[in-house]
């Protein structure tokens, strides 16, 4: 098999092991599937649940899609030659319960074929109320992962998604981080495709213990507020800052799946201030790079 | 007096007549004021109304602010020297009833010191549904408005507005369009002033017919789910695309009265497919570019 053949293989895998874990979590609502082609080549299989026990709206998507950059994504990437291969999965979930946490994943592999490849992808935790036990366990198995691989790893990838999950005109991070990382190809091909799995392998392993503590978690309106407010961030980040997404608008992407990363609601009260000693105010000072989580 | 000391006046007596004007129409919410100083130089008085009898949320900002530009934003605009005043009032108000359209003003004058000056502005009205005789009334107060001046203003800057509040990753308006110009100094400094002094009056004599029309009809929760989804556009559009506010983030603007244009509520449900003949697909039949309204 191909590189691009077996990457879109094990996306694919990873997308169905990871709607399954789920679902199962979930217990209420089903993934729909859209199936979705792209007019200039390639496609890809949008899994989206919605009003379930546990995640109000969430998208696990899975896609492969191939075609020639346009020059000045070419100039961007500093390559010569025009066609390209990209497929990955990507996902955000956003739970209902103020106490759970919103989740995104993307992992991918990209292809300028006859020149070069590369694997890139992130894992980060936006909980609406950060808890240290829970920001300390999902990076503990984000290190666990990265140290199989190489030591290194950890600490720069901690430090690139505190850069990169951050937003830079309220000056706070998206949430606690995770990791980041792109372009990375200075290893065998077959060692980083372990590497990159060995990631999307962790997601539900790093997700699912803070869902399954917190999802009854009792609430409040002022909870659910901050919730809609903290949304309403997320939808900055990702409308404004997200190469993804930008990417996704910039080349014909279909729009429901790029978007689907939007909850279903956001709000945007004017002016909020969090009072000082409050449960929002303590989150507040925890939305900075460089804790050291673990 | 000089130029700046002019339309500084001037902008804040129009956001003293506007603010008045849509108080009383909403009977019950006053605008809370924020003054700011900006540290480069300069400042404003951002107003800002929530939870009235009409207005869910809204802001009716007046800026003076002066420093010297960056250099990326010289090569934008094409000037050579560095020292820049700009001054005028932003509106975005976000109604509660589904039935009154959102409406958004921006007046300004912009200044670099002892090389060039020009006025720019615009208004435009989303409506979530489409309402032919209200899209008519309103341009028909806008092009009675620029005709005094010049006839050829209201086809240019219609078209002009067409083009600048058209969400191009979901190939539609925002709304109803209305009228978009920028960097006009084509003609003496007095009739400029003048125009732009008549655009800002129209807002009121544009707006609230239709808000007295409409604020007291009834509506469904089906009509309020597609207020919040319409808003998500608006949101969309704010972020991705809209100059002033990129120019806001990027430039350390304040940033509550930058986004104070963004909605208390809005939504974004997985796919939402208007049903062919309800008043959701007629309305998105009619954002196009190009209709006549009047």
């Amino acid at each position: 098999m191909s590189y691009q053949e077996k990457v879109t293989q094990w996306y694919k895998e990873l997308q169905d092991k990871i709607c399954a874990g789920l679902e199962v979590e979930d217990g209420q609502a089903s993934f729909l599937e859209d199936n979705w082609s792209r007019p200039e080549g390639g496609g890809g299989r949008s899994r989206v649940i919605q009003d379930g026990a546990v995640f109000e709206k969430g998208g696990v998507n899975f896609s492969a899609v191939h075609g020639s950059l346009p020059d000045n994504i070419k100039r961007a990437l500093g390559v010569s030659k025009s066609e390209f291969f990209a497929s990955g999965v990507s996902i955000v979930l956003h739970p209902k319960n103020p106490w759970v946490p919103i989740i995104h994943m993307n992992t991918r592999f990209f292809e300028i074929e006859g020149e070069t490849w590369w694997f890139g992808g992130g894992i980060d935790l936006t909980p609406i109320y950060v808890e240290p036990i829970h920001a300390k366990s999902f990076h503990s198995e984000l290190k666990s992962t990265c140290d199989k691989y190489d030591t290194e790893y950890y600490p720069e990838f901690k430090k690139w998604a505190d850069d990169y999950f951050f937003i830079k005109h309220r000056n706070e991070t998206r949430g606690v981080g995770g990791i980041f990382y792109d372009r990375l190809n200075n290893k065998e091909w077959t060692e980083l495709f372990d590497f990159n799995k060995e990631v999307g392998e962790t997601f539900l392993k790093a997700y699912l213990p803070i869902v399954k503590a917190n999802r009854n978690k009792e609430f409040t309106d002022q909870n659910r507020n901050w919730q809609l407010i903290r949304r309403g961030r997320y939808v900055e980040f990702n409308l404004v800052y997200d190469k993804g997404t930008k990417f996704g608008l910039e080349t014909n992407g279909r729009i429901e799946s790029i978007l689907m990363s939007l909850p279903n609601h956001a709000s945007w009260p004017y002016n909020f201030q969090a009072e000082e000693g409050s449960a929002e105010y303590e989150t507040l000072q925890k939305l900075k790079k460089g804790i050291d989580w673990v």
